[in-house]
């Protein structure tokens, strides 16, 4: 079985089992896979507001029923949001305190599961429309900057926005923008492109997460809302618990990558 | 009765009658204008798929459905090639040889019209969601530039794109992009954005056709396909007649501009 032929269904089963531990990137190609946000409940209303005020870096795929919830039955079979995604970190107080590889022992019935859409779903539309994704093509994890994009607060969450940077020649931008433009649960178009300093970034080659990609002569860099915003976000507005993936290590859907686009 | 209270109805029957000339832009505002184009039978089916081979400047609304015909009840009630546009141009061997405000006597019944898209709808488009369209804003026809972006050959007709351009800041721009693209029939998305040289375009403050408009600081040029394009073509495919429009003289029809929108 290799990462190209596993069913979402059963790569889930396999990371239950401890059989697939690590990133999720290329596994089961097709099918949306989605950042994972876990509060307490008195935290969950503002943390929903502050994701529908932010649709661009924190765009929500699903939100739990109720609090205590661990199924998600319309985003995938047998799916248990406590033991199906290969790692998860635990922060108190907006600090890191472990990572582990399930949450059977720290779930509570007041934990209420929000789920984000990750830009492994765009950078699969974009690749299709035969358009080269730069970190996809060197391998590495895309460059992220914090920018000086103000969020809109909502309760205790507020911050500046962060954002991947992917570069492309104009004519290929200009499509990258009507494809992604098809996918807002995805983080959506672009929210800036051209001189990185217009939004607070001193120097391209120094991502503050990720790593570096070459941008090539005549290319401008696009920037997207990207899905580490919440988790800037919730470290500063330091909820007494968040559970969230680790790093790469995604929730993986039966929901085909289409199913996103809204048009 | 105003510029903006007319209907287009009224306005070709003004046309008609004499009592309106020059200009459209600015006329029975919400309906599309089109850009007119009329060859003898025998190069109609060249121009037809110049056309369908480079939509983005020569974006088809509508064709004839048969030679000589003059009428188009799909686009407007009595609605009549021959007189309803304020002023046309005479072509001979791609040659202007004479401006007239009507055509009756020049009418052959093997002659093809061809309706093409026009800016001035997604031009509305943009205004109507907020964005500043800076040649409206300093009241000046938009620049238009020859670039290097080789057309799609077809036939006796073949060349290169004329663009227009637009200034915008970034966000602006991805806005402008994701507008445009629902109305792939006046000329779509931009074609480029940012570097002008790459498109073979050396100075911004020297279009080949219209006005110079101001780029502030931190704005990105955008460029579209323009609808001089075909005009261009034809000039260098010298077919024994062509009549066109008058610039700025368009047919206005009873098309709402949001019926071009594909989505």
């Amino acid at each position: 079985m290799t990462a190209a032929t596993t069913t979402p269904f059963e790569l889930r089963q396999l990371i239950r089992k401890g059989e697939h531990t690590g990133n999720t990137s290329g596994f089961a190609p097709g099918y949306v896979q989605c950042n994972l946000v876990i509060l307490p409940a008195d935290w969950a209303g503002e943390f929903l507001q502050f994701c529908q005020r932010n649709p661009k870096p924190c765009p929500l795929v699903a939100v739990a029923s109720q609090p205590g919830e661990h199924h998600f039955p319309e985003l995938g079979e047998d799916l248990d949001i406590r033991t199906d995604i290969p790692g998860y970190r635990i922060f108190e107080q907006g600090k890191l305190v472990r990572e582990t590889p399930e949450i059977s022992d720290y779930w509570r019935d007041d934990l209420v599961t929000f789920l984000l859409g990750c830009s492994f779903s765009f950078e699969e539309a974009l690749a299709a429309d035969g358009l080269e994704v730069r970190n996809i093509s060197e391998q590495v994890n895309v460059p992220m900057y914090r920018s000086n994009i103000d969020l809109n607060p909502a309760g205790r969450f507020s911050g500046r926005m962060v954002v991947s940077m992917r570069p492309f020649l104009a004519a290929d931008a200009i499509r990258a923008i009507q494809i992604c433009t098809r996918f807002p649960n995805v983080h959506g178009a672009p929210v800036h492109l051209g001189d990185p300093a217009l939004i607070g970034i001193p120097d391209l080659s120094k991502p503050d997460f990720g790593d570096p990609v070459t941008i090539k002569e005549a290319e401008i860099p696009l920037f997207w809302g990207c899905g580490v915003t919440p988790q800037v976000a919730l470290e500063q507005a330091k909820p007494p618990l968040c559970i969230t993936h680790s790093p790469g290590c995604m929730l993986v859907t039966d929901l085909p990558n289409s199913r996103l686009a809204v048009l």
